[in-house]
């Protein structure tokens, strides 16, 4: 249950010295909840500091004040925000030791960590509650505001895409854009546009691509990216062009590290439940997307893991 | 201008007959244009015919009377109407000595043929401004109708993606999502998924992929369709995965055909205007999406091509 407004729109008023937190690894609803949060408390007359353990991936560094986050915020702060973030060791250094004030988040897990706390599993992205708040909680939507909402509100939703889309999600993504958020140049530099590398990399990634028994994958080994001249460490989402394979119900990539690990990611159509497979090698995360991290040689990973989706999508028809 | 709704709701009520009509070589707009209004008709009572001249492609057969849409339409009609066409010639066969009563359409070019025009560049869809016309004019907003206009609405934006995506479009497809149109299904379905050869004939033409002087390419000849196993005469939308590479304005691809040709497409940022490139090869198209076919080997055609191409990028720059 969502803390009485009226407490929570009072106690906001009186903040004077704000510090705002996003998680680890941030991604386009971190930075976009971040900075929309942000900058409407600024925007109300609160000396804001923005923070995040790790640093802002370059394809969000356009929005504005992206340049003002810092990874060791300093001195004291009578309010404390936490945005996206769905449990206390997601904050990293820059939540240690600190009295949390307020929260919003829209991950199943969060328990819920701060004095009060918006966590609503129903919202698409945390940007999409933070928007539906953003005026009863008396912070103004400007348009800097409304431009970093929408671009965590699009990158969470992968371009409205994803199955928790609501007509809601449609209807918050519609008043951005009213205040003047451009979701064109949003979609566009945050979630579409790729480098020529990444490019490169799938196409090296798709000369691998095998499909049977409703599974697709392909692996990426060290020399793909070397080939490629793709200077990142992942994958650059060669999964999510994968999960457009029909006759799949999972996709999955291979990423070969140089530590000699093997880095697994799995996405799967809503009724399979990925996190399960992810858990059997030490890994993680939700039923639709999960990855893992294992020992041994690209060649080896392949076979264990593709025998344990195969059993898992047998079961999985079992049950249905 | 439109024409006054009062008259045109009355002519509506008045049909007992109705043909409607959408364009050759039809797309997701054109079907679902056509659909969403024949249903919306068939729904306040009328006996309704759809007919387009051209077969309906395999990624909208799950839509609701999809197999019922006709290549021959017979029988008399006291009310015609055309969906999303451009010029009556667009209607092909279908249309052929037809006295047309209302034409919902969103290009620039359309003169306004029918009795009623209802012609709107600022939409991002025929689909979007049939939604925004259904109740002015009488017409029941049902499950089945929402579901085929989103479906255009969705096809036509690409997921929401292309630059005349407006607050507006996110309101009209909150309001279709509202009367039941599920937009994950739709998505997935209709714009997202793709058959395994498709994604292989992507990772043929990525392997030949080149970008140069802000222009990115690939190559598509006879054998990577074979070794793709891929069916369709096209590039399977290759070309809209070249325009996520970030370093390019413009993107093309070269299919080679079977009959000696080659078929070009481009893509271009706004403010580039492509369609000048296809006419000098004897194609046509809009400014940021244009095609063309030209004699001789994918070679020969590639040399000519990309020399016009940044011949154009050159001018452009100047102009800028």
């Amino acid at each position: 249950m969502n803390p009485p407004l009226d407490v929570v729109r009072a106690r906001v008023a009186a903040a004077a010295r704000v510090l705002v937190i996003t998680h680890i690894s941030p991604d386009g609803d971190a930075i976009g909840s971040l900075l929309g949060l942000g900058l409407a408390l600024r925007q109300a007359g609160k000396q804001v500091v923005l923070a995040c353990a790790d640093p802002v991936p370059d394809t969000f560094l356009f929005l504005p004040a992206a340049d003002e986050i810092t990874r060791q915020p300093e001195g004291e702060f009578d309010f404390v925000a936490v945005v996206d973030v769905s449990d206390p060791a997601r904050m990293g250094s820059v939540g240690e030791g600190r009295a949390l004030s307020l929260l919003f988040d829209h991950h199943l897990t969060n328990p819920g960590f701060a004095e009060f706390n918006f966590v609503d599993v129903a919202s698409a992205s945390t940007a999409e509650l933070i928007s539906e708040y953003l005026q009863p909680l008396g912070l103004p939507l400007t348009q800097p505001v409304a431009a970093c909402l929408l671009t965590g509100l699009v990158n969470d939703t992968l371009g409205f895409r994803t199955s928790n889309t609501t007509s809601k999600t449609l209807g918050l993504a519609q008043a951005l854009m009213q205040a003047g958020a451009p979701l064109y140049d949003i979609y566009s530099r945050s979630l579409f546009k790729r480098s020529y590398s990444a490019v490169r990399l799938w196409a090296e990634g798709l000369a691998t691509l095998k499909c049977e028994d409703r599974i697709v994958w392909a692996s990426l080994p060290l020399e793909a990216r070397k080939a490629a001249g793709y200077g990142g460490l992942g994958d650059g989402d060669l999964i999510d062009v994968l999960t457009a394979v029909r006759e799949a119900d999972v996709a999955l990539v291979f990423v070969e590290r140089p530590d000699g690990r093997v880095k697994i990611s799995w996405r799967a159509v809503p009724g399979i439940d990925v996190a399960r497979l992810a858990a059997l090698f030490g890994g993680g995360g939700h039923a639709p997307a999960a990855g893992a991290e294992a020992e041994g040689t690209l060649a080896e990973v392949q076979v264990k893991v593709i025998a344990a989706t195969k059993a898992l999508l047998k079961s999985s028809m079992h049950n249905a």
